[in-house]
């Protein structure tokens, strides 16, 4: 029997009448034929409350018991989607995921999924089950403790499920109907993708297009797992969301898939710290440790020994980083003459397979930032796309010139 | 080291707030040289929130995903409890049924339970943990599906694992400061009990004193575990509450310990039933297949080979009982002229293990009763029980009555 992957959020269970909805859309499958796994999340808000309440309790948590605490959400919903599948005369029940088992590491609030035994589903798939729902986000650590998955984490079960029982494609129903060239909040011109390449993916979610949680593109990457994003909310049936798949199976592409942002960002420039051999290192270990997310790198170059080193950041881990860089100037492990805050930047990004085979795109983006006046200030790049840090004021028209000069609108 | 058992109620961690007032009851006796295994309850209203879920998902549901669903909220305040007592420097961690495991039989709903592994939490409080959390009223079947023990099982829970464990002594916080002689609402001059014998407070607590569960009181009974119910919302720290224990362990004790009562009963007559061998089974077989709780059974004298036959049962099951019986009539079990049902009337019942020694107590009792003009409709009595059926309109007289010819607001 062809099997399915179909996860609901947390947005797609808010609400009995919700999770019927779901339901019936687990139903149509099983009536075209397929076994289903469902995944669930959690009701939208109960997982914020729950984690609401462990950091009231306690800011510096015990993760074993933050994800004892945190994992109750799902186990709920998995029981009332199979109760709800049961009503319509569908042989269904729940797991949650030490039942499963689902086996993970003990880095506990971002496991790592081990394994997933196979054995006992499949059993109950071939006695006559339809329909397996599993507790989204959760799993069990060597220890026997309660583990999660980290913030999404019912993604990256999704995908994992998928992964392990072969299953023909993995359905990730969300609040939004697909994949855009970019947020339609920004421009009416943003077009649903129907199709994405796993790599340009990847690049968006870690981007902030918080779609996908980012490891389940890695791990549908990794075992090319089909991964198709689409609404619950629609009405129709038919309606195809976006794909997202391995480079080959998309045909024709426009150079550019898509443009991506980051709002919150911060751009701090350490002046004239000492050209030595691993000088690096000696910044960027102590930020890593205070927990600063570095993420655009630049070294200005070498005058008399001395430098400026400029790094973005998440804008609310600005005064991590200072703390950082002052105590490791104070243990003698780093010089600098200042340490300079920009915390009125933003990130754009264009993102794109194409661009390996397509020389130019840089260029082209450079020029049409221009034409708006818009001041570049850090730029990297890698094999599939450019971002660069600019002024957050004018982080919206930067989207939209881009989105313009790229050709987004129009289907390749 | 000494071991205790505290059990908290819903109302008493229905807060971040009183879960850190539970914490400190429970850090006190840490103090005091104790290791101490803390039974919590779901916050006060969220196992109804998740029972009417599943009602109203599917009316008649799925026990084992009934079981899935509604233990969750213990879960929660299990981890929001281990993390308070870690915030105060206390070595805690919780349990969940299925990692304890506490192993009971496969009926979901009213799973009892069957076996209690000790060697690993006693392993952990050799290893220097203090307080184990362990979510109450869940457990975990045969065939590793989760359980629920019915409402109330955190009581039962508690009390398990002080049998287990060869706990000292198992509190019950809750919201009432003790076992009382009689409900307060009905009599200001109701006392609070120093101690009440197993076998009392079974009485009692049939009879719809809602302090403890039955089960947690004839599993205490069984084990000689001692059973303290005190409230968890008085200031002081010595509230001695009430000690459920062992006949031999009271001293000095009233001829009757308290006057119970249960308002919504039924009393329902079968006229000229045929008097033959079987008729009782003919009659409550059916009764008990219709899901009818019988509680007082009389048979009249019989005349001429009939007679008549009259029970009570809650007055919400007299549809229940009176389609049994019509039922059982048209597939010829029984014969009977009329059913007549009087569903206003009340149960009162005077409890005490004096009785056995003191002979007098009914006549007392029915002297009362009819001092006050109250007729009585059906006796019963145990052999430390006498239970009366009245009117519904004079069960707050006749308690008040019988709580003052027995003396109840003043000690032994």
């Amino acid at each position: 029997m062809p099997l399915l992957v179909m996860k609901f959020g947390g947005t797609s269970v808010a609400t009995l009448d919700r999770i019927r909805r779901a339901a019936k859309r687990v139903g149509r499958e099983v009536a075209n034929g397929y076994d289903v796994i469902v995944i669930v999340s959690a009701m939208s808000g109960k997982t914020n409350e729950l984690v609401g309440w462990v950091n009231e309790t306690s800011p510096f948590y015990d993760a074993r018991e933050y994800d004892a605490v945190v994992s109750s959400g799902e186990n709920v919903t998995a029981g009332l989607m199979a109760l709800t599948l049961q009503e319509m005369d569908i042989p269904a029940r729940s797991w949650q995921g030490w039942q499963v088992p689902l086996k993970t590491t003990s880095a506990h609030g971002a496991a790592r999924i081990e394994e997933i035994p196979t054995e006992n589903m499949m059993g109950r798939f071939e006695a006559g089950m339809k329909v397996a729902v599993v507790a989204g986000f959760q799993g069990i650590s060597p220890e026997g403790r309660i583990t999660t998955l980290g913030r999404g984490g019912s993604d990256t079960t999704a995908v994992a499920f998928a992964a392990a029982f072969g299953a023909e494609r993995c359905d990730i129903y969300t609040d939004v109907d697909g994949v855009y060239t970019t947020d339609p909040r920004i421009t009416s011109k943003a077009r649903k993708l129907d199709r994405i390449a796993f790599e340009e993916m990847l690049e968006l979610a870690s981007l902030g297009a918080k779609v996908l949680q980012t490891r389940s593109v890695e791990l549908a990457m990794r075992y090319q797992v089909k991964l198709r994003v689409l609404s619950s909310f629609g009405e129709s049936d038919d309606q195809a969301g976006t794909l997202v798949c391995a480079e080959e199976d998309i045909m024709e592409s426009n150079v550019v898939a898509g443009v991506a942002y980051s709002r919150d960002e911060a751009k701090m420039t350490l002046i004239s710290v000492a050209d030595r051999p691993g000088i690096a290192a000696a910044i960027f270990g102590p930020l890593a440790e205070g927990g600063v997310n570095v993420d655009m790198i630049v070294q200005n170059i070498s005058e008399e020994g001395r430098t400026d080193m400029t790094f973005s950041c998440p804008v609310d881990q600005v005064k991590r980083a200072e703390r950082a860089m002052t105590e490791a100037r104070s243990r003698g492990e780093i010089e600098f003459a200042d340490l300079v805050a920009d915390t009125e930047v933003a990130k754009v990004s264009v993102v794109g397979i194409g661009m390996r085979s397509h020389a130019g795109v840089a260029a082209q983006m450079f020029k049409s930032l221009r034409d708006e006046n818009i001041n570049i200030k850090v730029i990297t790049t890698s094999e599939i796309k450019i971002s660069v840090l600019i002024d957050r004021k004018y982080m919206e028209l930067a989207v939209q010139a881009l989105h313009d000069v790229f050709g987004l609108d129009k289907a390749a």
